[in-house]
């Protein structure tokens, strides 16, 4: 889709900080992290919501949160992690392509559920490169 | 797991208000909703955390989440619907049985993330049957 942003960061055309991919879904960080290390994991195939999508690519999409929430917990590391996602505006949906937030946690922490930031791009990076295992 | 309540509501031991089931997957009414038709989704297998369950069966979640989603748009009917997993203590997971949760959500509704109640077991039990299309 010509004007949704995470269809441009599958293209290439927008950069991401990308933290796991496979034939049907790619993983990067948000650049708005409830925690550093908070991954976003999206299908290749534009479909605004979960339902929308093909039961080929939800399955893919079960296989991949797995693998991105155990990225998280090995290298982070983290203790524990949340998964969310949200279909339609009254879910808090905001970019219109299924996307599930990979959330890292930590024993003796508050959970936060409120966009941060990165003190850099340079951070953001090498967290994602630590997860990619580069 | 002879302790698990979810592996007692498989086993039948432990009654529940169904609303879908597959090979791999069943999902059910929570007895505490955050909205009412508020579902669990858990796999037959019991494991602990995400990670700690096969990828066949990551991918059978996957494909069940999407189908209970899509039962409560089309005949709760609702809006839209959050899905929300939680991995060990620090996340919030208390039944230690890997479960997503799906939420109902509606247009000019706020969000709810508390435990409610059913008015009484008949309520509930006439949601399940209406998300199960019986």
């Amino acid at each position: 889709m010509d004007n949704c942003i995470f269809c441009k960061i599958l293209s290439g055309v927008v950069p991401c900080a990308q933290v796991y991919a496979d034939a049907h879904a790619l993983a990067f960080l948000d650049i708005g992290p409830f925690e550093k290390g908070h991954a976003l994991v999206i299908p290749r195939l534009h479909a605004v919501t979960l339902p929308e999508l093909p039961e080929v690519e939800a399955a893919a999409l079960g296989v991949a949160i797995r693998r991105v929430g155990g990225l998280l917990l090995s290298r982070l590391p983290c203790d524990g992690f949340n998964v969310l996602q949200s279909n339609g505006a009254c879910a808090t949906q905001v970019v219109p392509h299924v996307h599930f937030h990979v959330i890292p946690r930590w024993n003796g922490r508050a959970m936060n559920w409120i966009s941060g930031i990165y003190d850099n791009t340079a951070e953001m990076t090498a967290i994602a490169a630590r997860l990619r295992g580069a």
